[in-house]
């Protein structure tokens, strides 16, 4: 990771949008471009954390995928970021906090987003890179992918990645990654259950916009409801998710798409979605 | 999954419960009984919940299979008696809350029955089929087996499925299933732990056989009490969770059935369980 | 297991402890020294427990490795220990929930210890042995060691090996390895999580070393804070668990480890902890 990590940031980036949004068929693609590292700095938080709201408010897009520009997905903080703020009166104190939890926010933006969220996986995802990978609902790898939690070769655990890394695989394989900090392949990332498929990398982009384009062709209500609740129930007793779902299952069974789905499915024809 | 989902029902079931029931040597062998899709419609909950009941009482069950006839395990709820009721004066909300409350109650009743419940699946588990495998503590699968939660493909997404699939397997693996509806092969439903194990078509029952007889060879007694406090523990922190099963294993010791066990195994004998 | 757990205890061990303790460069090694069975005994529990306790006062341990001499890992409770007991007026109940609440402390100190703990694995780990193993941050195997938690052979179901067990590999597996109380191969260990890795026998003590040496090379500080927040976060929601862990990240990175960490990251030389 050492060596990646210290290659300097691109000298001028011009004009060109930290996220890169294209937009095609209902998938939304948002790649984060900025070269080499990709890093989740305070810039980068807030374009992905804006896309992320502009996309959940645009009708047009159905599913999005997280991609990124290079051969590194993305190398989590910017420590040198970070590092500058050490100076500040409280030693960097409310600045880091600040970071951390606008950091958090976006990540359950993701989770709590009314979308499906793919992520598309080339090169390395470090810290807060892989939380990323393990926040989003689905994650496709490429064979050249590597994922490591490497904060503790520095002084600062993976704490915050955790959340995300500890609710996606087993409790000894989060412990190796976060004690290690050690990189993984994708082929034990998909193993464990961090990714959900490995491709060669010249088939990643199509592979992923397969997926996308798969999820796409579904109700947008009917998706939206039961992402909501999959992470809701995923957090309450037996008794309590049972509860919510059924509720869940009857008001989506109200709603148009359902209606329309299932007597589509009667009637051995297409449904057309009114995504309400 | 739309053509089977579609096959007529059969035209005449006559007398032929939609339960079976065999209870051979304390195995009693529940067998879903309306194919080709064995839906879980309302008389088929009933039925499945009275069963369900009445092995609870009947101190000769000591552990229930769950089978089906025919080619397909079970298709989920049944789509034609659900959208019949769209004419009632509610548009039928009262109906879809109260038999997806019906599902949910029988769901937990496998969860939280007394004895071991393993599902014997041959051909596709779908849906609230899917769930009723994610149910029981353990599942055994042929080689023709699937399994999918394809509610999205007609606009009512799995909601209540969910529940118990989310227990069972990681996050983006039931992800991966609730998003795309598509279906996946035994294999793959073992190495994500949705099923214990695949075998040849041939062997299917017979093996499941054996996994029940060896465990009905056990106290049914420790096995209630063990089955009861793993589900309670599995909702509470770590703390509570010692708390409550060194309560357990304090009750267990001082029962009839313990003492005979540790007795037997000490001076190297069978042991005859009193079931208390 | 029966012939294995019946064999005789060894007639005298004289002054050798019931734990030995190693300690070397860092890593603390603690063997269960009292074979063959090594089992969880009174004594041993207090031995174990009272090591514990002491390395996590004693800053010249960074990392703990729990091995056991012999051919057998740990066998769980001394079921003669148990047994005697009934013959107390109140026939054993509170002897038998004080000791399960010992055992359960144990355990719990293995997870709430703020260096983490590796469970080095040759031959059979049952019952509460295995659970010592499911407690343990990271567990590494070899080809000769197998896992259980066979209570219900004798009529007491592994109810507080379950608390560790169900937090460690998913539920479908941790139940067939209740139900049946059969042994599972260290493949199969792997497979589902319990063990991270699997070596010959010959050099089972080495790679584990190996593990426990590079983990030693961190801040303890780090691995402190790291750990427990990894434990404290998986039991409660996502909002909350982001919450708390925004706070340790920031916590950590005012923390004179992160300063040198980084620090020396970004200036490409070795860091030199403080542990604080």
């Amino acid at each position: 990771m050492a060596e990646i990590l210290k290659i300097k940031t691109p000298q001028d980036l011009g004009a060109a949008p930290l996220v890169v949004q294209m937009k095609d068929a209902g998938v939304l693609r948002l790649v984060l471009n900025n070269p080499p590292a990709n890093t989740l700095s305070e810039a980068m938080l807030d374009a992905l954390d804006g896309a992320l709201a502009d996309a959940a408010q645009n009708g047009e897009v159905r599913v999005i995928i997280i991609a990124a520009n290079g051969h590194l997905f993305c190398a989590g903080h910017d420590l040198k970021e970070l590092t500058a703020r050490r100076s500040d009166d409280d030693k960097g104190r409310a600045y880091f906090k600040s970071l951390m939890e606008r950091c958090a926010t976006v990540m359950q933006a993701i989770v709590n987003h009314p979308k499906p969220v793919i992520a598309e996986v080339n090169g390395l995802a470090t810290a807060a890179g892989c939380q990323l990978v393990a926040s989003c609902d689905l994650a496709i790898a490429s064979e050249d992918a590597a994922f490591c939690t490497p904060g503790v070769h520095i002084g600062l655990f993976c704490s915050t990645p955790m959340v995300a890394l500890s609710r996606t695989v087993l409790r000894k394989h989060a412990m190796e990654m976060l004690l290690t900090g050690e990189a993984i392949t994708p082929s034990h990332a998909r193993e464990i259950g961090l990714v959900n498929r490995v491709v060669p990398v010249e088939y990643l982009e199509k592979i992923t916009q397969q997926y996308a384009a798969n999820i796409a062709k579904k109700s947008s209500y009917t998706l939206k409801v039961g992402k909501q609740a999959f992470y809701a129930q995923a957090e309450v007793g037996l008794a309590e998710a049972y509860a919510l779902t059924a509720e869940v299952m009857t008001e989506n069974m109200m709603a148009q798409d359902a209606q329309e789905g299932i007597g589509a499915f009667l009637e051995d024809r297409s449904p057309e979605w009114q995504d309400e």
